[in-house]
């Protein structure tokens, strides 16, 4: 096959070929050689099960990063380096416990789990009213009664939106920014409905922010099944008050890093195609679907250009970012770093929906003629499953990448798994198949060869 | 939603509708009603949990038998009963059990299966010199060194279909004719590469059928890990005989039965549209994907319809078919009764590839009006992840009633994951996911919709 590949490459076969043909037949291959040889989902085990939970700052984020960097250079990258940026630290000590307190005094245990950035309760917890609010109105409505109390965010991902991001949007901002909102009140802490999309007993985390204009209030998500529990206890007033307690908070910024690995350009190795995940993660599980498929698939692109002998004109990197769940330290750095050099990124494809089974790709730009052009490779993609490539690329990574004109893409797995395990203990390999994995990585490596052939 | 969907159907909203429009609120309304309020996803946690692996001819069978006609009992269908029919009843005693005779006169334990409907070994088991074949082009080729030997039938399910049912049904007729095809040249065993499409270390069980003009010898499929480890040990030389123990067979066929659920239609009782996955599963797992899937979103069709109000104009009848798996009898019978009645089966619609995310749905007739008229409904699918109601329609239970003209028509779920956990010890529950299992059957209900609406 790698002569088949030569051959094509080096236009021996051009005769034969129109040039869509010839692009067919090279994506065939590429995706072809992912399938069978991959190395991604043999990564991602080493990434879950050796390494685990790996929020920055931690000792596992380091060693993921020295472990992802050893990957690229065994699949020979050119180069790899790493990017050094300050991350914030945040630190969960112990697990986080919470009872709703019955009217007959005893306590029925409530499974919850403290949101990344939170502040903690003091060591013995803290027991308070708690006052259930649907949304953001119904708690303005309710702000008089809200002082001393807990506020219980119970709003659900609508499950009509059949795009499920669009579900996780419009539900998270009682995650981001319910704590502030509450504490402007009065509030002592807040308990948000997790953002699951399944009624189950796992409490999903993520990242929420403060207002620095008010109190720092402990703020924990809770199961979707107790959310249903509390509740429904709070309307039969069989209890009022629950017990919280999550021992957490911020520690000092440390040093951390984002990963590159790359194969520089051979006519144009200033113009940089980038390609990432990222590398940390969340402390519950070990980050198999957010984000160690986007990392390993990334790095995939990486491994197939090299064992295929495709030398591509411009450079490509693989780019594990940093801290995207709690700071985006890492790819604010790259974009600053990209702002100083004086090569140019032509576009970056971002891969952290997940690894479930590709099914789109999506491209922005304010240029619409280039958008145009890609999204007319759709009918070379869609024997892989990919039905379109469309307008709506980006990704949280390389986002700040924007700012330079850099076209914005993205794999679009299907989601309707995404949200049933996101950010909480059921985010492991397991819930990863290798063949739908491999199809977004050869799909990601095979656009990539396409965006690298016809420049931007 | 009940109230829009019974104007609508009345009639009553008519004039700011097109017929277009209208259909595509009420799919609306029955795809979100299936994702918020289904049962599918309970009645197959019960399936799964409460009843586990339902061989047909089994005590759990017979169990499935009674639970799912409950079931539909409860949806408010207007008639539950039950179809006789005689199954095969295939026994496996105790656990399957095999090694390797390495050269040192150790064993090293290989992962294997008996294939449903094999012969078994004596208790004592077999111990026999191994030849390996890719195939049956290579199995006539060594044919004169076959007698008294094991044949190893080491042919993988080609990971270069995108399409996983295509390397199934390629690779498929080494385990179904491999035993025979091995038998007639004096082999004392057959093993079969599990058909997976994983390296794993789960054997994969699955129907063969002895060809009587030879000899019964027992057929196990290993796992595709321990197949490499075997084809290794063989090439190297470091073993040649495998002892295999599996003590399984046929038993007299018992009396089961389908189980149908149906609701009368209004204006044309006589013209049914049938609706059907398999309840019988294999005795490694739960059948959860194969087919408790294709079973719950079956009635889930039913329960739907009662409970939003829709009286279809036709019949719809729910089936659980019997035996699949090892015998077709279910659907053979189903078949023979139809040709005897007097009505007109216009439509059936299959579930049995999994309760993954829909993305298609077959439709296949030989009269091309029909399908034509069909496919047009293309667009109001597409909103719930449909990309196309296309040729080719179809599936085992239902295909004897195609000889009386029905037009076939399946749910085509995204077919990566299938073959990971395909009639293997990970066919469970946990491997379905709600979303993926409730959007499938609300798009079968709403398809369902659509053909009761045009008829046929």
């Amino acid at each position: 096959m790698k002569r088949l590949v030569a051959a094509v490459l080096a236009g021996l076969l051009f005769p034969l070929f129109s040039s869509a043909q010839e692009d067919s037949v090279v994506i065939r291959q590429i995706v072809e050689d992912v399938l069978i040889r991959g190395k991604a989902y043999e990564n991602l085990r080493f990434i879950c099960k050796k390494i685990g939970p790996r929020l920055s700052g931690s000792p596992q984020g380091a060693m993921a990063v020295k472990e992802t960097a050893r990957m690229m250079r065994e699949m020979g990258a050119d180069t790899v380096y790493l990017q050094e940026c300050m991350v914030p630290k945040w630190v969960r000590k112990g697990r986080d416990t919470a009872s709703l307190v019955m009217a007959n005094g005893k306590g029925q245990p409530l499974k919850i789990t403290a949101l990344g950035n939170s502040e903690g309760t003091s060591a013995k917890g803290l027991t308070a009213t708690v006052i259930e609010v649907k949304d953001f109105d119904e708690l303005e409505r309710m702000k008089d009664q809200v002082r001393g109390k807990i506020v219980f965010y119970n709003y659900p991902m609508n499950p009509r939106y059949i795009k499920t991001f669009l579900a996780y949007s419009d539900a998270g901002k009682y995650r981001g920014g319910g704590a502030s909102r509450a504490a402007k009140y009065g509030a002592v802490a807040v308990i948000i409905r997790s953002l699951a999309s399944n009624p189950d007993d796992f409490p999903h985390t993520g990242a929420m922010r403060y207002d620095t204009a008010y109190a720092k209030i402990p703020a924990v998500a809770i199961s979707t099944n107790d959310a249903d529990v509390l509740s429904s206890a709070l309307k039969k007033r069989m209890a009022s008050e629950v017990y919280l307690k999550a021992e957490c908070g911020m520690q000092p910024d440390v040093l951390s890093h984002n990963v590159v690995g790359e194969i520089r350009g051979s006519e144009f190795p200033d113009e940089v195609i980038t390609v990432g995940g990222h590398i940390d993660s969340w402390d519950l599980a070990e980050g198999a679907n957010d984000d160690g498929s986007g990392c390993v698939q990334s790095m995939e692109v990486i491994r197939v250009f090299k064992d295929l002998g495709i030398r591509p004109k411009r450079t490509i990197r693989a780019v594990m970012f940093q801290n995207e769940e709690n700071g985006l330290r890492g790819g604010t750095k790259y974009a600053e770093l990209a702002a100083q050099d004086k090569k140019k990124y032509i576009l970056a494809m971002e891969s952290d929906e997940g690894g479930f089974v590709p099914r789109g790709i999506g491209v922005s730009s304010p240029d619409s003629a280039k958008t145009a052009r890609m999204k007319a490779w759709s009918p070379l993609f869609r024997p892989y499953g990919i039905e379109e490539i469309s307008n709506g690329g980006g990704g949280a990574d390389i986002g700040p990448l924007s700012k330079l004109g850099t076209v914005m893409s993205s794999l679009t797995p299907d989601s309707q798994r995404y949200f049933d395990i996101h950010h909480s203990a059921l985010d492991v390999f397991e819930n990863v198949s290798r063949r739908e994995l491999h199809l977004g990585a050869g799909v990601m490596a095979a656009f990539l060869y396409m965006v690298d052939k016809y420049g931007n």
